[in-house]
């Protein structure tokens, strides 16, 4: 079966997603710099989000780049991956109302922020190794991902974050930011092994 | 006439209805578990129609990756089932505020959902049986769909589903999420053509 | 310089500007049928809607099929087209709520709205010579597009339309409906120049 | 790497930014001539977003079509650019709501409609000087590019446009109107370099 489609889909998706989580950023009552202090925590929600469904894509990318062939599957669990991503406008919704409401306990908020992006990661994980089982473990796909360090260090993360929200949800926006720049750091194994496998063509 | 443009605007299309519903689940009014609950039913309502848009573009993906040539009615008929798939949203919208109303009573908003389950199959049926036509019964295409059963028996489960819902809603929903596990179940008879078809390319 | 991405960028825009359309179709505020009543006029507009976007969709992939080359001209009249057609899910929205206000004039509404559907007719009318002119008349593109009657015929019930809705809007809906049909219906003159044109690549 | 995809996705994010901002137009409350004159505002403002994206997307397309590979940091350039571009909506969703609010300063949405245009003309720039050292200043992308006269033009004109917003805020739209018709001149040199880039394929 033929990967195309299958991307082109999930490029659609996600160009959606991260575009129409902008449509969150109300504009601020008043035309003063002051009422740009009501934005700055949805604005600073939109970039975090804006970054994880950017990492996302770029990751998702790479494997489909060295991707042959897919399966029925190998499809669901790429729609399930991009059900967990499009929940994340929804928690990142829910994370701005939290800062602006008067009540201001973060905490559940930033509890689900966390599940959205750990069921996301969970769920790319899940497609990858997929992939590789297809491929074979000899394959270019199974070679660049052989050893994957930051995939399961994520999860990890993502669930002291979760778990030390409930007594400091500032700790947890810390380490999200911590596992994002993680993955925006080049990952530049994974591009060689392209690059081998793309001369390899 | 050339399948590729048809198909990429369909993806389009599916991309921006799987996503847009998303942003119908709004956020809950305090940071709470508790407010959590007013959430539940929408997202219920979200995974149930997230699955079935997903369904369809699987489906549709399979159909057309066999599809050798369109024309100028299949064209249409591919808009028709666009145009009942875009109104899946809004049924499904109205069903969350069904639940979320202190009337409840969900009877016709649950008629409605399933009316647009069954325009949308009716037009998925009609679709396909324009393909089979225009390619022949001994076509790679016209055998894969020879033994229909699932496209039937769910026009079938739908309209029971719509006539139980004044009765009572709840069974509906149940038949509604049997439909959907009947089509997610994986049709390892077409994925076996569809193999054929490619490699007899 | 190469159609593909014009073409890619196109679908984009009307994949999303059919979609969001159905955003403006609000749930009904209570889950009976009477409350339905309140959705009829949106759904028709939406109705109405799709089937334009659908139309100028299956003509622009018609009449860019055929098309060998494009330049930078033929980009901003095509962007051009896409700024017009954006606009009919505002003048459509105008239109919804003229119906559902108190005061219950609906003449401009149903003026602007025509206006958006002859700046889209015009625009593509633009597109459509730019690229008769860039291919020659003697190609298959100048061939198919000779003796257009449609283009201009809808201009001039555009404009009657226009008109008659400050003495009968009604009238003005039933033309909208007429121009609809008069190119829902298949033409089958350009789909045998395309057909010649396929063959001869 | 391949620079398809990363094209792919662009498409859909531009498209998706240059017409979700026609859901802030929102319809006049009454169905009367009168009533549009509040509409104006957000129009005309929608009208120069459009122009802005419809720039971009042109360039983007112009760029990468002598692009002839990428890197890992050209997808995130490119990615930073789409980040920018995303917040266009926001900040003219915040000039809309300063024209129509009662207080009418619009001082301080004006300096961030034109930091928005800034930053995303910024990254425009870094975008397309990561291709050009990428490709080596002998290559058609190079050569395309080497007396790039209005990028830096530009960012001069909006930093002007930013500095004299404080003190007259109609200049600085005239500035922006001014940047964008600069832009929309089609650029022969460019399109002659692309011409010899295709021909030498």
């Amino acid at each position: 079966m033929n990967k195309e489609r299958m991307v082109a889909f999930s490029d659609g998706v996600f160009a959606v997603i991260i575009t129409i989580m902008v449509l969150d950023l109300k504009a601020p009552e008043t035309p003063t710099l002051a009422a740009l202090r009501g934005v700055l925590a949805p604005f600073a929600a939109y970039v975090l989000s804006f970054l994880y469904v950017a990492i996302y894509w770029n990751n998702h990318h790479h494997l489909l780049q060295i991707t042959r062939h897919i399966n029925g599957r190998v499809m669901w669990a790429n729609m399930n991956l991009l059900f967990w991503a499009s929940l994340i406008p929804f928690t990142t919704r829910w994370l701005d109302s939290a800062w602006l409401s008067d009540v201001h306990h973060p905490e559940i908020p930033v509890v689900f922020y966390g599940l959205s992006l750990l069921f996301t990661a969970l769920s790319y994980f899940l497609l990858q190794n997929m992939l590789v089982r297809l491929h074979g473990k000899d394959s270019a796909l199974g070679r660049a991902f052989a050893r994957d360090f930051k995939g399961p260090a994520s999860l990890v993360l993502y669930i002291v974050a979760i778990a030390s929200a409930l007594w400091n949800p500032a700790i947890s926006l810390v380490i999200y930011l911590v596992v994002a720049t993680l993955w925006f750091i080049p990952d530049r194994r994974i591009e060689g092994v392209l690059g081998e496998a793309e001369h390899g063509n």
